[in-house]
């Protein structure tokens, strides 16, 4: 191999593929990133056998080769060089690198022995925008299961329908679902894991379309010379949609703001140990929230949209607080039915997004 | 206790206490800030034993009293009430606060159990400008001793002369010390905690005066309406002067950046556990730094003033970049004697700050 690449590009790229790059592998060659060069072109490519990518910049390619380099290493090195083009040459399975006055003579391994990419067949695609893209995974991610014993609530599910698709994420205490409206003209449900969404957001830019292919056992997000491809999780999801409902007892707005620091300040005093418990009481005009613990209690009154029901309900104010919190609206919606029955969020100007808390149940 | 107080103003300076309220302590009413109303004044007070601090603002006090109420819950509270004026009474222990639409009613405890603050006799009294005392503690109190054994080591020495005072810091591998051009019209040694002066710097505003009280056993730092205690550690320190010399073989001027960035970049193939050497060839007109570990090497090049002299010498990069880093000049001065005795950094257009490295000793 023997190139020459522009350092910025080349920072670039490394930071991308290293999204792949598993901090607790115990397979070296894991470690690694794959470099292909060939046709003027740098292949980049990291894997964790999850989360897969591959990233493509201009070069130019004196020799062609392919070998694998210490990702954590390279991307070090890169970074902290100074010129503007970093010549590489690789014999003997020792990269040279040579940038202003630094010269670097570093081991790289055999690209043949590096795990291949997935295959996909090009079954199911649907473009998405950056923007919708990364507001999907603000508002779904957050509200998966930690509980790695049932592995698919861990991800967040893609339901597709003909005139629409619903991301959900659920933990048996929390559900959130954004809905994005796009003819699919397909019927089809697929498990992404929580960690290749978040991971995936951090490297699209902004003001990009994103192409999903979707086969069997994997998902697959193109953009720009970026590959990005995620296994996904097999198993049967909840079926979410008989915990909605069309009837509401009490619907009333609120002020984002104003609902989000009074459920804080409240849970100042909730403990942890005693699931974060605060108590709302909504009437006519004001919600009041209390909580309290040995070392003292706390009143907030929040001003509500009149209505004609009372309700006492309790909550774990985290898992209010965790869907609050990435509203964007102004004001918000809070829908009650009993004491026993979720409370359902929504946006007031934006009808695309639910999140659900279940109550918890107060003896007596 | 009954008062009305500016909510700002109390998180302000409920941030400044809470620097000495330890994470650790295991003295429950060393959790607590002592809060004392009168003369339309609340005086705020925290202390961890090492370190004390008392503030005071203005308030509204229609009764006075005093009370210890715990840091954190009181903190968080007070951060995240929306009024500008909270309410605050206290009877039978409980402190009710109303800001808006809240109300809390927090337990507390009695002021009478927590420890007074340290006496000072006002013995020594030397003004500093906040600015030279954050330059003073950035480039001193990164070079101390971590080891807890030799207690003294982990202190920064203010070795008070007529006309002068040296800040100094070491660790058995490097020192530093930072010259403050100062007519104190006395002679005084003391030990400050490096950790007391690291507090300090993060609650004084830019552009203020700091006045200094030294006795036996304490430093008090008073600037706005804040006294800042801090014990002193006492024992011997060392005799840094003697390692300083007149005589240089070899002083070279280089690039502050350029020398940082090759020894950055020579310290990613240095081994942690083999001291991060990194080997040092000075030579007329440049020196040439190498490291290698298993899996490579590295060769860099930064241009120098021309010396005459050549010289070999190793050091821990780790070291070196401490030193270099909190420096500001554009140029630096590396000054060499032989491979056995300490490099001497100091500024080009900065003649009061002396960062000293101790070579490694190679084999052979």
């Amino acid at each position: 191999m023997l190139i020459k690449v522009n350092r910025k590009e080349l920072t670039k790229h490394i930071s991308i593929v290293q999204k792949a790059i598993s901090q607790r592998t115990t397979m070296q060659i894991l470690e690694g990133i794959k470099i292909t060069a060939k046709d003027n072109t740098l292949i980049l490519t990291a894997t964790d056998t999850e989360i897969s990518i591959e990233t493509k910049l201009k070069a130019i390619v004196e020799r062609e080769g392919e070998i694998v380099i210490n990702s954590r290493l390279f991307g070090d090195i890169v970074r902290k060089l100074e010129n503007d083009i970093i010549n590489i040459s690789v014999e003997n399975y020792t990269m040279n690198l040579k940038c202003g006055d630094s010269i670097f003579n570093i081991s790289t391994q055999k690209a043949d022995e590096y795990p291949d990419l997935p295959k996909v067949e090009d079954d199911i695609k649907i473009i998405i925008s950056a923007k919708d893209l990364k507001n999907i995974v603000k508002k779904t991610t957050f509200a998966v299961s930690t509980d790695e014993s049932r592995i698919v609530f861990t991800g967040v599910l893609m339901d597709i329908k003909k005139n629409f698709i619903n991301f959900v994420a659920l933990d048996g205490f929390r559900m959130a679902i954004q809905k994005l409206v796009k003819e699919t003209g397909i019927e089809n449900k697929v498990i992404i894991p929580s960690r290749s969404l978040n991971e995936l957001v951090k490297i699209i830019d902004d003001d990009i379309d994103v192409a999903l292919n979707i086969s069997r056992n994997n998902i697959v997000f193109k953009f720009d010379e970026t590959v990005f491809y995620s296994t996904l999780l097999s198993g049967e999801f909840f079926s979410y949609s008989a915990l909605l409902r069309d009837e509401n007892k009490i619907s009333t707005t609120v002020s984002k703001r104003e609902f989000q620091l009074a459920v804080e300040r409240a849970s100042l005093l909730a403990r942890e140990d005693r699931a974060n418990l605060i108590k709302l009481n909504v009437n006519e005009n004001y919600i009041n929230i209390k909580s309290n613990s040995e070392i003292g209690d706390v009143f907030e009154k929040v001003r509500t949209s009149e209505h004609d029901e009372n309700l006492d309900i309790a909550f774990n104010s985290r898992y209010v607080l965790d869907g609050v919190k990435i509203l964007e609206s102004e004001d918000i919606v809070l829908n009650f039915t009993d004491s026993v029955n979720p409370l359902i969020i929504t946006e007031a100007e934006d009808e695309t997004y639910i999140y659900l808390v279940l109550p918890v149940r107060l003896a007596g």
